[in-house]
């Protein structure tokens, strides 16, 4: 039985919270949260109790699970595995590079579990994919193409506080493209554009973008981002190979469809990243437990988290200057 | 609160438990079984206690949720709704038409709710489809179509008791034709054969069966069923209107697409009836806890189950002489 | 060189004559037609010769393309076969049953190939569908369901003289379903309504209708036809087999689809019967035209025009009595 | 009427004679080839005599079509507006943008249509996204996508005359890019690699590429190309916009398919550029007959084929630099 401390009371923090309360070997005993009424009701539904985050991360728990916002994420990794926690920390481990590389040597030496929560790997789609990749069953992979569109844009406040689009959206996007290929990229080049609201590039950012990179052996990725796609959530993965094909397309509302003097028309596709990715939370914490509880180390892991940040970092870089950059 | 007694701890009964125990409104209080241990295990995971079936329907529950073999469903609603209970049954109410008949004036005398188990309605796709119908959406219905076979046959010592394909697999799709159409049908004709399995044959039973029913309006529907599809669990409909078409496709296991010399191959669809109808079973049970909380008479009712079980009936007279049978 | 006479000079006569013209290994040599432009205008086209249709079959020609009024098809092929010609005749042979009863001895004695329009057979996706299934990919055949539904219906003024839906449209249907499970159907079971417009009813017929049947053997075709089509041009197969399902879906107008806030909606299908099976009249020409040459007798034959006639004489007769009526 | 000289009788020259020969407004004259059999094959079949290059140039037709090698387009194009001979020439015009640079004022001076046989643009598909896109369906375009894979690679020894992929495959996306978006990209960023087969790597080319381009308003194009696709020649385009996405998706063999253990499998799409492009290259030809017809300068005009072809020399110097390319 994995007995947790839940750090952050907000959208995420329930999600991921209810998934621990609802597996056979795992329990939320602490939540803490800067909205005491927030952490109140989430504590109160998982039949946990209230604690100050100095608490949680001091007291008798098995692991932390990091909710707060991302400026905090690095300082309570370090904290938690110092005292004797393992992590699970949403994406992203922080806004910079800089900043994770101080964090790494600790977790190391801890020798705690610590692992980022990119959920997309843990989407049953994008999973079943990886796993026929790995099974080499369109053989040696060539060419990987990942379309990501949200439904709107956040508010431009959010925006001037993300980090930039690089950073912020298209970081899920980069450790997929990692996930998929199994080899680190070692050239990025970015374009962007406010396409779609003049403020987000008043703002200094773009909501329109595209990169391409390629790995030390010539493998390439493109991806694409919008912030805004009007027919829902249009999440999507292409990988071309050697024997063929593999790709993942929408997850639509229904399965129904009209057909009239419009054409054939299928529903929209799921719109809200909570619900479009309902299974994928769950499984992603999932595989914490087991992992923890089994003593071997979950993935994606800090080290992925910053290696998708360094891409993140190389493709503002290049949005920037108009050139390619190398990483790694 | 809407407090339950469940007699029946088998698999649909632990389904629709999990359900009425997660549920804000409801509990469930006591489970009954004819296997101690099946009772016990079910009781522990909801938190209720283990009765007899008589003790369960005598208790202070508000409803009773009934999952046991067929032939009890009949006698189990009579003494529930006269013992003050609201009912939730699994179909089918009874393979006779003439036992639903006799039970029929003591639920109406009772004033019980008494909701028969047509998890299909239920089906977030179809129940779209439903409403998108009601809306007009493709005008009126001319002609629906019905696609249902199942992954593989039961065992044949299950078909010798089950009253035949029409009444137990069918009668599924008879509720759905009249919930789509919303007329009674006055005609039916069917036909059958063992296709799959010689031994269904043997038995009396068809495994491969196809029927067409009229509405005195004109309105018309084929259903067609086989016991055994070699690709998953195949549940289509398609509503043809006087303003366009609508269909439900089914449901694959995941959105992953391969293509390569051999063409361009999707996932397989669900292929075990409570995964592929899980969302369906929720939704029911959600539909009865708050038709009973709120005072409302929940549907498909018992009339909805005899009116399915006479076109089974007719269906089964059909397929053994050959000829149109008049219903209703 | 097969050298053709054309009989009459209509739509589907000028779709023939120019595929006739275009093969390497066969010509028109005359055209026939009651109306003398219609006629000149299409010779001209072809490069032959305007003659009366009596003319015509005493030329020289080796076979004679029967594109006329129905009424007249049975009188034309037998002075066609007595004259030493072989035929292609426009389907069907004639609405009366008994009618092709009393041309087959005449065909027969005459040893001519005659070879009847039913060009559904010649579709390239229906062909294909077919050729799959004499390769046993899906196994033994089960159960065949048939979609088919017109744009829109004709006018009154042509159902008056149709035959009936039966007779006319569905016709194409029997001879699909025989030609794809390959045994004869014993028995039929038709429902009909006149539900697109009332004015097809009192003229006797009906515009929606259902038709099952069912081989000695067991296999189940059934059939549904509507004479208004919303989206077009609607033209399915779906054959259920021991090993599978195979299935031939529409053909669209382009392959655009478009995603927005309705949804995902691709093009409509095809919605003129000459432009949806413009390659099989193409392929069907062809067929006959190599059949002629090989010194083969090709298919379908006039028996399968007279099956194809008996099914849907029995249909009319089951829509009228509400009985199955037996065939064969 | 447009009476033609073919030069080049090679498989594209008899597709497009083909199609000249039986419009109603246009004809073939003369054919000219450096091989004697092929010019006299082609000129039978379409009523044509056979002479020289310079014979057919200085002859009082009014068109010339030049299929012949792409090193002689250039001198062809020049010789025949010079002569007074409106062109339709296959792409590219040239390998060099300063050749091409060079016969612009030559062109511009005869005054004479010269039109570049980017028969994509003509694709039914294709050209009804186009069309849409025109009538602001989807609002203004934002980023559009393109993924084209040839079946096999063609020969090395094709390879090392063939300019490098950038000027012989992707030049035809280059040119759709610029079609779709309407505006002129400025910067061009390229990756390749020989991953298909080494060979390819050492005759200095790539058989794996993405090239992503900007337009100064800030719209992109990311494209991507492969020599190898084990499932047919996937053509598709993707735009998305403000208002929502068009896409034309692949046009496959037929519309079967089948369902089994393995999935739900559709055919491959066509794998032979002729036969997928068949109605596009007819489309062409007669879009360039009417419009020297009717007096209009037909597009794509020489001044795209140089905008395409300045954009693939841009990819080609890119992708050796590893930088962004600017142009225009």
């Amino acid at each position: 039985m994995i007995r947790f401390g839940v750090l952050g009371a907000g959208r995420i923090g329930k999600v991921h919270a209810a998934t621990i309360a609802g597996l056979s070997n795992s329990s939320v005993a602490y939540v803490a949260d800067a909205m005491p009424e927030a952490a109140q009701a989430l504590a109160g539904s998982v039949g946990a109790k209230v604690a100050s985050v100095d608490e949680v991360i001091a007291s008798d728990v098995d692991a932390i699970l990091i909710c707060t916002p991302t400026d905090t994420h690095a300082d309570l990794i370090e904290k938690s595995v110092q005292s004797g926690k393992h992590v699970l920390c949403e994406k992203p481990v922080s806004l910079s590079v800089e900043r994770i590389e101080r964090a790494l040597p600790i977790v190391e030496k801890s020798g705690k579990a610590v692992m980022i929560g990119f959920n997309r790997r843990f989407d049953p789609n994008f999973g079943a994919l990886k796993k026929r990749l790995h099974d080499k069953e369109i053989g040696e992979v060539e060419l990987v193409t990942i379309i990501s569109r949200d439904p709107a844009p956040p508010p431009v406040s959010y925006i001037e506080r993300s980090g930039g689009l690089f950073r912020d959206m298209m970081i899920h996007d980069f450790d997929l493209a990692r996930f998929l290929v199994g080899e680190e990229f070692v050239s990025v080049h970015a374009l962007g554009a406010a396409l779609v609201d003049p403020a987000i590039g008043t703002a200094g950012d773009v909501d329109t973008a595209a990169v391409q990179m390629q790995t030390a052996s010539g493998k390439i990725a493109v991806i694409t981002n919008s912030r805004r796609a009007t027919y829902g959530y249009d999440q999507r993965i292409e990988v071309h190979g050697s024997g063929g094909m593999l790709r993942a397309n929408n997850v639509h509302m229904t399965t129904v469809e009209r057909a009239d003097a419009s054409g054939f028309t299928g529903d929209v596709i799921k719109n809200f990243f909570i619900d479009r990715y309902v299974a994928a939370y769950a499984a992603e914490v999932t595989a914490f437990v087991n992992a923890v509880e089994g003593g071997t180390k979950p993935t994606p892991s800090i080290h992925d988290g910053l290696a998708a940040q360094k891409l993140a970092e190389a493709a503002t870089e290049s949005r920037r200057t108009g050139q390619a950059v190398r990483v790694f």
